[in-house]
């Protein structure tokens, strides 16, 4: 998606160790014009997999996640960091590294909003590691769910997550796909 | 805004404390074609303000904050409630009392992203006790900032946040503006 390469390029920086500070426009501040861009190429390109739920994870997922949600006209359900007193005491649960947070995450979802048959779309703002996706993954599967795709806004193709998730025999996509963050540049794949 | 109040009668559970329970279609689970309807009412409630920037807090002020800063073309800050590794040493942060949590939360924003001469925008999910909205207004006006307006999508009136805010003399809006919350009911003020 050029114009969103373009602006990673004009705005990301590279903080090296493979840490891409994209807080100008998705993770701190965010372009609301363009996640709603973003939001609309993903649908588009996840027509097709008769998704009926979109699950992402707090915090940086949502704004994505939320903006492809709408174009396909599907809730989004946000998994949680910590348990909120609203839900129930019988949960979800998975712990998942965090590249960023450098310990175990906690991923919750209420079973009220993830229920077996769903067909589910992963999406989030990072696909690195993979980490964090396949917590979602294990979540969406304990549920008796069936995951149908995984679109995020931004590859780290060198963390190696797409491998990590070949297992699962689904479509994978990213806006932008980053080859080499080697010597403080940022290079794409394609 | 009567779709909007449908939907709190139809799904929200006054789960007793003045606790609210609308993770089906806020909270948890979100239905982005309301929120896309809440943001739309929200920004034509603020059109006149001349706001150049919408704050909120994570997580869940994201939603209808970025939904409303689409609809009137603005970036969105959201402050985070830890520092993220991509953040500058040098931060604007506050603590706030947490009504669901419990306990006080930090409301951390970046020097990168709220400048003097800021005309800002605070939306939010809930306008209960005013904690959350009183220390986003303490980090703008830190910053230099000008508070042009407050909405949120829901008002829990007997919390008295509205009496709170009035020192500041700005517009003040919520699409769903609840009165009693007593003997197990969601009375509408209006």
């Amino acid at each position: 998606m050029e114009i969103f390469k373009q602006r990673i390029l004009a705005e990301g920086k590279n903080l090296g160790q493979g840490i891409l500070k994209v807080d100008s426009f998705i993770n701190h501040q965010v372009d609301p014009m363009l996640m709603d861009a973003c939001g609309a190429e993903l649908a588009r390109r996840f027509a097709h997999v008769g998704a009926t739920k979109i699950l992402t994870a707090e915090i940086s997922g949502i704004a994505p996640a939320l903006m492809a949600a709408k174009h396909l006209g599907l809730p989004v359900v946000y998994a949680r960091k910590s348990k909120p007193v609203t839900m129930p005491d019988q949960v979800y649960l998975t712990v998942a590294p965090s590249h960023t947070k450098g310990r175990l995450v906690e991923l919750i979802v209420s079973p009220e909003y993830l229920a077996g048959g769903e067909k589910i779309l992963i999406i989030d703002d990072f696909l690195a590691s993979g980490a964090t996706i396949i917590g979602l993954v294990r979540l969406a599967q304990t549920a008796g769910a069936t995951i149908v795709g995984v679109g995020t806004l931004i590859e780290k193709m060198f963390e190696g997550g797409r491998g990590r998730l070949a297992y699962l025999g689904i479509p994978i996509e990213s806006l932008a796909c980053i080859g080499s963050m080697d010597d403080g540049q940022i290079l794409f794949c394609r």
